[in-house]
């Protein structure tokens, strides 16, 4: 286990979480930084064999002009989020790794999306079968020429719109064909991606609502290839705190008469937001679980504004009204206010070793216990508790404690 | 089980909590309001054998001129909480049980308590042994006049000063000899009014931070005398947001750095503890569980301040700084706005319903499953998460159905 | 003095505001509420020769099935608002105010506002003068009937969409030639009241945004008929916030990045607003007054939600990030919990006796004077500081101090 | 004036809001940051003849081991509050001004102040008048070796305890009898550095509610001196929103039930202020003026706690209960979330310039004029309406137009 040496993919790594993620791991490998904000680094957690960050080599597609070091810097300069001297002293090994990103693959993208694409050795797939094949070979090239056990894929760029599901997603070889003959408007560029992964043999995980590698086609291929997936959408505030105070309305049987919730923020992510198309995706990501958890549905509202001057700074407002015994109203506000990418960095490399570790112990497909992790868990999950939710992820890990 | 009829005594009968308890009772027996903020009545609690609101005859100690009906109109006309065609619907049901309401005794009081006590009636007792026997004779006139099968007995009263432990408070037969020689400042009055039920063997269920009944030799006596016991403080506002809100922390490994939480509100109990003797049990009560919870302690504050105009809606704001990943720093607030009597009410339903069936059941002394109602849970629990209290209860309700 | 009888009539009576306006007058006319909320009734204001509340006789227009009785009775039921013995010792006068409320005037409405037309006596104009025609029948009868020296009418109805100036409304012969044709599209039903009202010879308030008198022509109009304007758009909550925070910020020097609001509401008001058309206009005049303040324009956004069970609680989360010295960005936020008809009313109430005494004064036609009352003042009104406001309103006021 | 230098002497050099200032001062004069945050560099106060940042040169006493660089670097690093290549820019203009600072001189400082003191060659003085000469004799050779026109004093030490006035505070003659026989207990330390500023002709600005110069003695000092006088105690947060909020209540005419203001921060003056004998003279002069403004005295609370993890961000939640129209109650609430030395160093600037330019206009003893800077305003200024006190501020310096 000394000598292994794995791999990171960031798809969209120069973006607020993906360089964060990079930051992050160099600093840990250094010693630089606690293990804080990591689930993986609980006392519970020691010894189940994940890879420490010392093993990792970072990589990643990215179809804008940066890089780890420009990203990380202009992420402190504009929101004064970092130690300075952790920047320096990582400096280095953020740009070896800067080395190892290549240009990204457009594929019909939208004009939100593709206003972003300024780096000028972007690529532009017209057939999927291709693009495909130009993200293998990256992800191929990656592992050999750092000569790596293992990679594990994660998507953290931009969100996509909402992609309509078509019956061609639910058959494994209906889908294949379809991309031999190379449909529009068949998948979404995210899709592509995890196709990639999953036939390279890399766990995939998608760290955003995008449509990625959550249909029945896609899962059934990553059984057949071996490939655990993990996904989607990192659950990193607002969402998370629905999932921790929800529950408590429900116990107490308080009934919830309306939670409205104001999200603003001004990084790209919010950005790429303010386009309703791409927004509606993650409101439904957002929404839907304070139904679930309660089991009625009160009136919900959810809002994403892009409000540049906050950078990464997301800031939530939510108001909960609610009535109580004898029918009294009464209400409970809440100030989310947390800095997006550190918020997600953590949760990033925490999916990314339990990705790695199950690989090794031969679990396939989607991973229904990481629910904890995401605001539309994969795996048909139907738990939105978060208290539940932690107590599934401590059982899938302590009760097979096998280490590879 | 259809004939059975229960009594509730409640100590401090009159107050916001006690007289709103009697109103919520009435209204529900007539049908005029839904169980809203009973956990006894939710679903997976059905068919448990739970007394019927209609079952249950309300009276209680008061040391103040007041009735139920006054109580809540002067509560509804102060803070507008109640809708007024209910409190008209009850009004002959709560002047019934107002006729059960008997003049409270007291024994060496401080005097922010006894300045409370305008009842012209109001017994003052020199020695403990004729406390408890005044009490235990209205408890027992109380069951026989209304040919009730059980009573509970519940503390309401207003929060008394901590109360220093002594070696006489751990053992049963010490105790008894110190009650009988009468020593000053041997117990608080609410541990006279605990011993009285023990002793008329009906359960007590302790909804404040008081002395009651929390100590080895009390324990002792009510597993002789068959009684099950309960409390103490409820958790309603504030100490319930922390027990849901810190294990999120904990479970994301996030640091808390500092909890601050500031309290104001204006009902009696605010008043009461405004005197800094009364304030620091409270305060203690809602700050210890912060670190349980952890595993570490953060700096803390809490507050408590007594703003006549709030009434009974007892407002909170929290401000949680917290590190997370590479070290930034990041805040939650939290604004609870409820009405402390409408909050406190279902709960002491709750357990008293859950008290009496113990008592059918044959338990006695301390039940511990019951953390999840309050702040300082009796019998030695050490688990302060909401989620997992809430877990215990439901093992303890439903690993036991039996029905009497 | 003391045996002047004046009359106010509301266009939209039954609406929240209508009728708590309507109560508020009854209840101070019977010395059973002080007159808090109302500017007219400071110190510094005192004997300037105001209308005392018992001079007043109310009534109005309204196109719902409704009564002030019913409407105040359903807002305290639903939103606890009142004190119950008020409603009582009210119920008489507002039943026989209510016999003065006549069925409102349908002029090409969208289907939001038609859909609240539910009184099946409602009167739909096909031509606008026979609209105008109409409704002042209506006025002169209520003047004539209740022998009143003088009539004040009021616009509280549901907000219009914004409606598009042309130039037929900066001529007031081009306007007339135009209303006499007849042309479609060229008034909103607003300005049919706002004429009416003027052709009577009656002082115009215009609490809301729409169109109403804010146009050269109806202003000529009023000059000519001797008839005092005010409006518009009542500054009740968030704005009035910003009204007074924004100078502060300026002062200061500190430089605001962005300003966000979130609103939600549940009355009549929010389901109107829940209209994109109605909304947008609202929107308009709560946002423009930052920019005019600063000197410069920040990123800002206005949000207005409907909240069904916050019914006439309306609710303002603002969120101002700002830069202090040497480029640190800092925070401010606020959260506004008001009762919407109980900020308004008062507003009403002082301008319409502003107005009363203005028109015995000879003023004919916009007092700008008045900008403190509205969100979008009319009258060319460039100051929207909230000081500055009113101390505009103490120089009209008290610079003009003799009584008719 | 071109060739004017003028000095800033700060008595606590190295606390946060000194530091902050000579950062501030040195950034100006290179053109690295534009005066965010002063009100002497609005557009209407342009060619008023205040000094540039470039005529600063910058000492001070301290009584802590400290500097300039060291102080800002570890602000910086705590609270990450500055933007890092300003830090590296001014680094050598600090390191030069740092050697300016003089040790501090101790006079009965109690145990929490004296703690503060770990600079070696701090100087303990046992009669004031020794106190006095050798702060004056720092002042003076600050003045000469740097050949500067002009100095003005700034006291922005920690603050002190309440001091009772005495009769020989109010007469200068019997004052100096005292000062002469250096009887015990007669003037706290800020006193003492004041009277030095005062006997060398330098202008005197005191940024804390320590005593000062502010009593009948001192200031009959200053007039013969020829001396003009500024304060007390900045300004900069929750008093601020205070001196805004009030005036629209009391112009709204709404009732202010209770006022509550809840304060947490983390710095040295938190600390200090964490002595109730400290904190009392604080509170006091935040509380004072809402009674003041309205004309009524609601309830009010004001609490300062200490909360070490929040370093310079001094975080407040106000909640203002309030009855409107018909007795209905509402609320506002507001978290204003501000770096402490960052609000208070462009103030401190502010007033230094206006002082220098005031003593070239031959003015002496306190300005008043200047109450829109200070929660404790001197000179007998009964005005706390932020607006009016604005507006005396542009009286004053708009009034006197002529540029020595």
């Amino acid at each position: 286990m000394a000598d292994r040496r794995v791999g990171l993919w960031l798809i969209g790594a120069c973006g607020g979480v993906g360089s964060t993620t990079a930051l992050g791991l160099a600093a840990m490998a250094k010693g630089l930084t606690p293990p804080v904000g990591l689930a993986t680094a609980l006392p519970q957690f020691a010894d189940l064999g994940f890879d420490a960050a010392a093993a990792f080599v970072v990589g990643g597609h990215d179809i804008r002009q940066s890089s780890f070091v420009r990203s990380v810097a202009e992420l402190h300069s504009r929101a004064n989020v970092f130690a300075d001297p952790l920047l320096t002293a990582c400096r280095e090994t953020l740009e070896a790794w800067g080395d190892n990103i290549r240009p990204g693959v457009l594929y019909q993208a939208n004009s939100t999306l593709a206003a972003l694409a300024d780096r000028p050795d972007v690529r532009i797939a017209v057939k999927p079968k291709a693009a495909i094949a130009m993200i293998r070979a990256d992800l191929e090239a990656f592992k050999s020429a750092n000569k790596l056990d293992q990679v594990v894929v994660v998507n953290v760029a931009s969100t996509e719109p909402s992609f309509p599901s078509s019956p061609y997603h639910d058959s494994a070889m209906g889908f294949q064909d379809m991309l031999d003959r190379g449909d529009v408007g068949l998948v979404p560029t995210s899709t592509l991606y995890s196709l990639a992964a999953i036939e390279a043999g890399m766990p995939y995980l998608n760290g955003t609502p995008s449509l990625g590698a959550s249909f029945p086609a896609a899962e059934a291929l990553a059984r057949s290839q071996k490939v655990p997936l993990a996904g989607q959408d990192f659950k990193t505030g607002e969402t998370l705190m629905k999932a921790v105070l929800a529950p408590m309305f429900a116990r107490r049987n308080l009934k919830v008469l309306s939670w409205v919730g104001h999200n603003i923020l001004g990084n790209r992510d919010g950005q790429v937001l303010n386009d309703p198309a791409n927004k509606s995706s993650k409101i439904k990501s957002k929404d839907a679980l304070i139904a679930a958890i309660l089991g009625y549905k009160p009136q919900t509202h959810v809002s994403i504004e892009y409000v540049e001057s906050l950078d990464d700074w997301k800031t939530a407002w939510d108001h909960i009204h609610y009535e109580g015994f004898l029918g009294t109203k009464m209400t409970l506000q809440f100030t989310w206010q947390g800095c997006d990418s550190v918020l997600a960095a953590p949760l990033l490399l925490d999916v990314a070793r339990i990705l790695l570790r199950a690989q090794r112990n031969g679990e396939t497909g989607s991973i229904s216990d990481l629910a904890v992790f995401f605001k539309s868990p994969m795996g048909g999950v139907t738990e939105h508790q978060f208290a539940e939710q932690f107590t599934m992820l401590e059982r899938y890990l302590l009760g097979s404690q096998s280490t590879p």
